[in-house]
């Protein structure tokens, strides 16, 4: 085989490390917790950018570019917010640097050179765009500001993984303003939903749709709505959030405006994102032991047609037949015309890759006027008659969506367990793991013991859900419903 | 009139700052030198960046990803590089603020928290990247490697002008990596090509392309190939530039491969880049005293329909047509319907924002089957059958983009001068700007010298010129072929 990787049931965590680099999705840098992401991890990001960018537009928001850097006094304003960030984040100082006088060739910082101000590399911009929003909005006419931004962000990890949690990171922020608290609400609702769209439908990816608890929310949110994934390790993964702000940024950067009666109001807020973090989701929830697996709609290339044993003229004509029809259709393929490696390491490669969709076209199967297809997610193997192969290609790409979907719920499903008890709890997280159903008071200070206990949060109150009558599992006292407990990335 | 603008005649500089500012493309920051690029600037530079992005993908080119940050000891590797940019970078000392004692409510610094090796805010990322090809490449099977990213850079400039002039500002770098000399010189050269390719049959700006003189170049870079744009100030402005860099980055971050005899050798490199500059260059080669003007091809709406006086229903009908006729053939267009702004108010709106054709619909109009058809780079006005509106927009749109080239062009020409000693250089530069077409004894010292008699710095030695014998304007020494003069942004 050409490479190989550990079985998740070895080590689940070294087989996520294994695919992210040997399916050529990043790599590590020289920058602590910074990771590089290669031309094909970066192909995926494009795709999920390109559908995501397309949903913010046609929901009325428009993209913008706010500076990398805050100045300490703004960053600092919105107090919530400060704290919750001031912990990990990176800060530019000085903007020189000088020869270094005892080591020829060796630069240093200059110390005349120092800012009067303190930078933060912005680690989210709700300061540096809510102190540009108070310029631009005066009135009800200016509102609603609809606003997203693709940015990179730093926030100071001691712990990484590719992109799962690195100091680096991509991500779109949505920032908008209103002029009501049902309007504000209302937006971050929408793009709650958007997520849970694009994770399903996109990503393939199972979510749930909730609410976070207090203690868990965005720091300087009155409301945070979150999509909560399940791996194949029994571990959720928060794929995206949107929040309501209340006033709070408002009243922090003094940003009001006149309504309709010409009375003065503060604005109200939401932020949203959604980061290179989906990467990280994406692989661990499609993935198996021979490499990643992609769902069509997000996949750089979706076909490839390698050529058995060697691309001699009678196949590649074939090849570039069914290429055309594919770019037809607009699914993208490649057509592997090199001749240094044989078929069963191309295989391996592409398996590797979590190519879809491959065709194999041979001597003996032309004769017959077949190809052999091979489907990723199940790698089942079919002939298909030449006259109908593009046709074939295209449905088997919506299959194998929509299998991957349906594979990851019923796995989801079966990782979802009623717990009615602190040890119940405790015995499914340590078992089978996944999302934990269970009664809670309501407290911070419940939740907080009960993180104390498992190493399990609440990943969210469910948007749907049963009401039900209940005692929680750690108090006793009375709950009008489950939410979600689990361990969480 | 909406808003007002300074004169090009009495203020060229007030101008462009006004036309920035009112047209709503970019504001200023809280942040010393960085701006916020606004909705309406930043869908013109998606623009750009789609257009960019395809060209380059075409030539075989991959986006990736590079962490933002440079640890100084590889900032400092190739020294030419770092020299260069050394003066003028933002540098990351600390990661942790914490609870300022003496303030409460306040954050400080951390002490405690001060990073070991300092990280450089890149500059340009050749270091950061080709410590990284080191692990890429191995042997010539692994080249060429032909990458691009999209991302901030910040060189922190002392006097800052909106996309002119940032300490933040948004770019494409490529970095490909070669095994001959002559491959990677071609490869400088296919961009260089796309870069001109790029001004003049999207942005409708004409450019000379040309080589730098060893003053000019890149930092690191053994020649540096330009395309240079003159602005209607009669001052030029480099507008993207490719660099061949030899193996010099190579050679600092020891990168080597194994040719086919397996022979170990430096591999040989490129970098080019444009940024958010060439939106301040698109301002300046087409806007006039009225606001903005944008080429159709990089209108992020090209047509905008205003109903006279008000939106009214058989008027609107006739707009939803005109736009759903229009959307079918690919072109971006907006309905005002608003209610409350006149439409002379409106005119001057979208005069102000460069919308290259403006349809107004009249009831009188409508009785005689007609519709006003305006364009903004000549402002003629005429009457256009309803039943062929569509086509005949179509059509203008072309006229458009190709009358501003042209434009552009004869401004170029006329502001184009032979100058044959330093009297006339100085008078030139003096009374009618422009490029001054001039030889030159091909030294540094000479070119210098020039530079501090005349604040003219060689803008290029241009690809195509005729060879002529002369003697340099200053020296008298011999001269094979004239380069170009100007005064600069």
């Amino acid at each position: 085989m050409a490479k190989e990787i550990t079985l998740r049931e070895e080590n689940y965590s070294q087989w996520y490390l294994d695919i992210v680099k040997k399916a050529g999705l990043s790599d590590n840098s020289a920058v602590r917790g910074c990771m590089v992401i290669k031309p094909y991890g970066y192909a995926i990001w494009e795709k999920m950018q390109a559908q995501l960018d397309k949903m913010f537009k046609e929901t009325g928001h428009v993209n913008a570019y706010f500076p990398l850097f805050v100045p300490k006094s703004l960053f600092e304003a919105e107090e919530k917010n400060a704290e919750g960030f001031a912990k990990e984040c990176a800060i530019v100082t000085h903007y020189r640097l000088k020869n270094d006088p005892d080591n020829p060739g060796k630069l240093m910082v200059d110390p005349n050179a120092k800012l009067e101000e303190e930078l933060i590399v912005r680690p989210t911009s709700e300061a540096i765009i809510w102190n540009t929003y108070r310029d631009w909005i005066q009135s009800y006419r200016d509102l609603p500001l609809l606003i997203n931004q693709w940015a990179n962000v730093v926030r100071w990890e001691m712990r990484t993984r590719p992109f799962l949690r690195t100091a680096e990171f991509l991500w779109q922020e949505g920032h908008t303003a209103h002029a009501t608290k049902e309007e504000a609400i209302q937006e971050a609702k929408i793009i709650h939903e958007i997520y849970a769209r694009f994770a399903e439908d996109f990503m393939a990816m199972p979510v749930i749709k909730g609410s976070k608890s207090e203690n868990e929310r965005f720091a300087g949110a009155d409301d945070t709505f979150t999509i909560e994934a399940l791996m194949q390790d029994g571990k959720a993964l928060q794929a995206g959030t949107s929040h309501f702000l209340g006033q709070n940024f408002a009243k922090a950067f003094e940003v009001k405006y006149l309504t309709s009666e010409n009375k003065e109001e503060y604005v109200w807020a939401t932020s949203w994102g959604v980061s290179t973090r989906l990467i990280g989701g994406l692989i661990m929830t499609h993935s198996d032991d021979e490499g990643l697996v992609l769902p069509p709609k997000l996949a750089p290339i979706q076909v490839v047609i390698v050529p058995i044993p060697k691309p001699e003229p009678e196949i590649m004509l074939v090849a570039d037949r069914i290429n055309d029809e594919l770019k037809a259709k607009g699914i993208s393929v490649k057509i592997d015309s090199d001749e240094k490696n044989r078929p069963g390491f191309k295989f391996a490669e592409y398996e590797m890759k979590g190519i879809p969709v491959r065709v194999g076209i041979g001597k003996r199967d032309l004769e017959n006027g077949v190809v052999e297809i091979a489907r990723r997610d199940t790698k089942e193997k079919t002939q298909v008659s030449l006259d109908t192969v593009s046709q074939y290609i295209e449905k088997l790409l919506d299959d194998i969506q929509e299998n991957l979907f349906q594979r990851a719920l019923a796995y989801r499903t079966a990782a979802t367990t009623n717990v009615d008890s602190m040890e119940q709890l405790l015995e499914v997280l340590d078992t089978k793991g996944g999302f934990c159903l269970a009664h809670w008071d309501g407290t911070s200070e419940t939740e907080e013991k009960i993180k104390e206990l498992t190493k399990a949060t609440i990943r969210c109150i469910p948007d749907e859900s049963i009401l039900e009558e209940g005692k929680c599992i750690l108090t006793g006292k009375p709950s009008k419903q489950r939410v979600i407990f689990a361990r969480a990335y």
